[in-house]
């Protein structure tokens, strides 16, 4: 054959390294984000080798302190890569080697690339989840804020985007900010699920060497221990989750981003964006644009591809541990920083917006009421009579409100004078004062839960 | 302009109705599913109006009758449509009035299809995870039986689809389990969510009537009900939360599916499927081709397209109600069936699947013990000493477990006697003895924690 | 082995056969859809044999007479499918042989199943290719007219959601008409590696008995043939574009549709939909809900995520014909549907919009004309000086035109009497006469071509 | 109102700068990409506004000197960006005024971010996909090539991965070199698209100026115009396309990654990859991991992702220009990078792949050929009694091909001594020699016509 005899057809020559391939092949231009977890990985599992017998006490001592100097070249920004340093395990084992000589060897004993990447990988997530989860706090917070301070202030509430019924600003915060709860509840499920420890799997059979994984679990301070190995090495759900989790989230920011975004415009002028979220134009100097918010709903997009592009990934791989699953670095970087950033984007728009109440108020009108008007018959033991009074109002071209109480009265008995209570936008919200409604006393009752809620998450 | 004048552009005529817009907008030809639930619905809430005052207590029990009676018909096939039925609580609403006459329109007092729909659905979600957990259950236990009774059979071990080292049969077995452990652990928590009452948050603001959400709660045995009016029913979380659980257990399921796929194959000839699982040809009656596990890969796609489709209809979708949500259902109940008979089909595969013990011993062989003569050596106290043994055999070309004592002792004096033992497939396997290693102890250790997890997981 | 004993582990049992897999596996409720390009492709394929030898005149006279027997039942509805058929080839072919014999055994000779599927769905979709196609152009001929009819209404084009100029009607109308051109090439460059044809290829070496795939090519009226008999049989490119088409498709729509709900809004209230395509509300006589806009929009989910689920399915695939391709057919015949009902709806909506054009006038505002102002002073000679007119408007508190010519000299001595003309929106308009402007002859320009376009295309 | 007076909300302080939100915001760390195209589109503009007699020859050619230089020191890579450049536009006319003065601000006269940044992103990506195509056609070359060199050697082809029937080798290479051809073909027509220009769209409603979009047109080379300037600004279809068509392109490559990562397995070892493209395992000598096929399979998710990414972040928007298609270019930027090493590593991979003829032939067995038993009885006028034989040999336990002639005649008087020639495998591929089949001439014609196509879209 052509291809014993090193033949080549037709394409680009190739010796015994392509270059492309290998550029294709290294981690180390994202995974040295791993540094810090690296470290703390090989210093727990050092002191494993030991407790089995596998390292002396002074050999352990050697690597722990050869390790805390990788980590301090690394935090000065010292440490210097080389050429073949194609991920960040390479590149701190090689140090670690010029550092304190050949055993540094030991330390790899019984472990592989396999359980090492994936210990690293959910050590740095467990903590971006906790960093994560303080943003969305603070965000949550901000909004329950706000909600509070501002409960007197009424505005139309949609649906289909057309004007419905009158409700507070408040109950439109926190309907925002309860989508935001369930984010919050989840990423502790994700971090739970994140929070268990693979090291001590090997390469796909296990551990030969008596390594006792509770103690290492202890170490690095995991709720738990995988169950199999090869499960171990190859799984992937908590990235998938924590893609998934970012995707929900991003959603909900979207649809708030939407929002805010019309409410922002000339024709509904209910808020207007900090400076510091907007961008003004020299040419249209009556234009404020959104950006901010703009990026928050582009992102949705992003953040959702990185998940799909991983579950595709994933999809129909063989057991165990592929290179296919060097995919799940950039996607987890990207992810992170992503929320990172909209997070904190989000809480200072909201903690920086204006809004304009008059213009809100001024939105109310009395066709809004026509349910309410139905609910007043309704009480007095009627039902169905309100539309009658709807197309009276329109027959005679005249708003709802501006019918006599006469008129009224033709259509049905029951209405008498506290019927005027209903042209009131004031008393028309309180009466949704079942749990989670728009009466004062259910946002109160909101917000008391959402701070609850937050408090009991961050126990 | 023209449009005032009723003149049309080009386009096709179309009166006050388009009969293509009213298919396009109805969704009786799928909520029909609902049925049952949209009448336990109902009736819990006739509950509310008649505790809150709105129905007396006759009115109550004609309507419970009445919706009893709907649900009989419905139960019997006996439930005629009509054509204006456009969505099952349309039709439900037009039987009981047909039934019982005008009370039937106090049902409705202060109920919106938004707070409805999305009560019925999640009525009938929770049913569907409680199904499909058992499903779940029912294949987890089937493996973890199959795991147990086949615990000493041994056969290659791979990454990257290279054999890599001898392990358990029970070992990759419990490796899919595992992994589908943590879907059933999801799936809980999913449900969990699902569990959440909307009902009483009418169409927006809340509900006007005093309705007792706490007692519909109760009625309805739901678990907590929701905090928001706006949000509660116009929230999809829970559905996209299920569509993702879907994809990732299919994700799980593909890799099995793969897996098996290839150990089917001629080449290695590892496991039979039963004929109930397979097709053959008649032109070519040396196939067995593995449907089954074709059609489980494949749905891992659809299911995710489900997902993927729903985040994209939510994205930047404005706050409340809009029709877009309608796109919920559709998806539900296609991935509802799909993972109902993926499980099934999955559990009828592993427990009927043949396996060729002795085709899986054969494809045993020494080099892939070179690991294992390494720890022989780590355990003496020497590293990186294996790989010259390696090169030796090469270079003499012979298997590794050929090398005389002699020779290897001139690699390193620590080679004595006792290397014998790493030559046998059922020492190997026996070392890796650390938990959720491959030996026979972690293998039984396996079968009790996922044993201990089912159990806790129905308590 | 407990398996070759056929004892079960723990999972329900099964026999020789699993009626929930038999279900899993058929195909027939859906593939049904395919009876009458199946009947034309076993036509041709007859001819083909005949020609080969391979049938005797006689015999392909039986057979292309029983094949228009089985045409003529589907069509009048006699079919009866019997429960073996699980696809629509078997039925078929099941019910050729109960109409001519053994005869009809024949017909399958030097065929298999997996070029005889490709070749139906190929077929099947060329036509709908051509349905789509004719719906597409009807929608962009709609939206020409009308952008003729109405080319003199003037409205505020938006950029940010934020009132940027005065553009016409049209030009937003055209906007959408010359997006939705280039979904219609795109169509076009679908269909044509649609119009290939596969027959000829076997199962997978190709045909070994002379069959003149040029004569089937000629008789089914196919561009060209497949080049390779392998990529042939399982290559779904055409389908995934075909997808994919659709989603780029649906995202324009999802656009035009996000425009139009917001100018339905009260906030906007530049256009009114039509009865038939809005709904109302008993309870909200103020609100005339968009639903045929919103279900557009969600539909771009729902069609990308069949795109999404295809594309899954197919990585990774091993080469040639796996039952996995199964998948394509349900997700060509919903997204189909689909795209076909939402380019009428789209066209009905398009036909019967009113336009509120005092409402569109009146949103435009001085402040829009800054660009215009800026450009009036470039023309001069100037450049950057109508921030400072802008500056100068804002510190006096009036608007922008409000400004007398003395202030405007006090900035630029360039201005002169003939500034009055900025001020007016008509004026405005016209200055963008660049092609793809908004000039009444440039938005002529633009009719003209797009009709040149459609006509281009339907040749 | 509490914003008014510019108290916060709990959340973090925000004064007029957000650090976050103005990184946020930035696409200077990607865009910078484009400061060749950005010089290139700018020149151009300046000739065309020199044409309009808004330039000066004077002006123009100041401007033009100023552009090279500036382009001068993005390639000498002394360009120094400072903290206010957020994108490479403004980078470049920062630096184009500190080098000329204040004729810089004439250049951007009629000119937007919004047309100017499409312009650029055009540009970059026409000379992306001839750089692209070239990459593809080197790889097609060198597959066609080796199918050529190696027509002679047979394996089994698979469906179902079950053994089916002997193929040409060069069958199997050119069904994936067949399927890339479509990939090339779709490129171009992408590029079709990608080459029509949107400069002198203006903001949204064109350009005032009178400037000739034909000459700039010309000057750039552009195939055609856009026709629209609301359309043109912000449509991104081109950028879909693209995406989409790396996704199916990904998808054909993992689909071959695929069939070689199985081909090279122990267990089918019909091929071995080149040491560049593989790593191996100290600890396991014996392993030859197919990284590159696996990372190329990967990339198929990460490509998808992307392309899943920008329909939904397009998905609703509204009209014309929205910040949020600043999510574009990273899309188009890491899928560019992902597709060119991609291509080059799969062409390494082929074109130095090794290949075991050996063990491809003994891979073939008897019962791979009871398809061709069948025909040859179907020669002879007799229909299905080949499954006889099937049966026959079975129940005797011997290979198909160990039947004897008697036994046969058992079966069908039709079996004479010419049957001996079923058995070779040589003679069997032959006998599929309709076009696309796996007979030599019939792989000598697919030779021709890939050959053929890629010298047609080279032309």
């Amino acid at each position: 054959m052509a291809s014993e005899s090193g033949k080549l057809w037709g394409g680009r020559f190739v010796g015994a390294v392509d270059p492309i391939m290998e550029k294709f092949n290294a981690s180390i231009a994202y995974d040295r984000h791993l540094w810090e977890v690296d470290v703390q990985g090989s210093k727990a599992y050092s002191r494993g080798l030991e407790k089995a017998g596998l390292l002396t006490k002074a050999e352990m001592d050697q690597i722990l302190h050869g390790l805390d100097k990788v980590a301090e070249e690394w935090a000065q920004g010292t440490f210097k890569l080389n050429s073949n340093d194609e991920d960040i395990h390479t590149a701190n084992e090689r140090r670690l080697k010029e550092l304190i000589g050949a055993t540094a060897g030991k330390l790899h004993t019984g472990r592989s690339r396999n359980d090492q990447v994936v210990t690293d990988l959910r050590l740095w997530m467990r903590q971006t989840c906790s960093t994560l989860s303080g943003l969305l706090w603070e965000l949550i917070r901000t909004m329950v804020d706000r909600a509070e301070a501002e409960r007197d202030v009424l505005f139309p509430g949609y649906t289909h985007l057309q004007r419905a019924q009158p409700i507070r600003w408040s109950h439109w915060i926190l309907s925002h900010a309860v989508a935001l709860t369930r984010d919050s509840e989840r990423l502790l499920e994700v971090r739970k699920r994140i929070n268990v420890l693979p090291l001590g799997s090997g390469a796909i059979a296990g551990n030969p060497l008596g390594v006792d994984r509770e103690l290492l679990r202890a170490e690095l301070n995991f709720g738990a221990i995988t169950l199999n190995s090869m499960d171990a090495t190859s799984e992937r759900d908590f990235v998938a989750e924590f893609l998934f989790w970012a995707s929900l989230c991003m959603t909900h920011l979207s649809r708030m981003a939407e929002d805010l975004i019309l409410y922002c415009t000339k024709e509904f002028s209910f808020v207007q964006l900090s400076d510091a979220y907007s961008t003004g134009s020299s040419l249209m100097p009556q234009k404020k644009n959104p950006d901010s918010l703009e990026l928050i709903r582009s992102k949705a997009g992003r953040v959702f591809g990185r998940c799909a592009g991983l579950l595709m990934t994933l999809k129909g791989l063989p057991s165990t541990y592929n290179k296919d699953l060097q995919e799940d670095k950039e996607a987890v970087f990207e992810v992170s920083d992503t929320m990172s950033a909209v997070l904190q984007v989000a809480t200072g728009v909201i903690s920086t917006l204006q809004i304009h109440q008059e213009n809100m108020g001024q939105a109310l009108s009395p066709d809004m009421l026509a349910t309410d008007l139905a609910y007043y018959l309704v009480r007095k033991g009627a039902h169905e009579a309100s539309g009658k009074a709807v197309f009276m109002a329109e027959t005679k071209g005249v708003a709802l409100n501006q019918l006599s109480l006469q008129e009224l009265q033709t259509i049905s008995p029951l209405f008498s004078g506290d019927v005027i209570c209903v042209w009131d936008y004031g008393h028309s919200v309180e009466q949704y004062g079942a749990l989670g409604g728009t009466a004062r006393s259910s946002v109160d009752w909101q917000i008391r839960q959402v701070r609850a809620l937050l408090q009991a998450q961050q126990a």
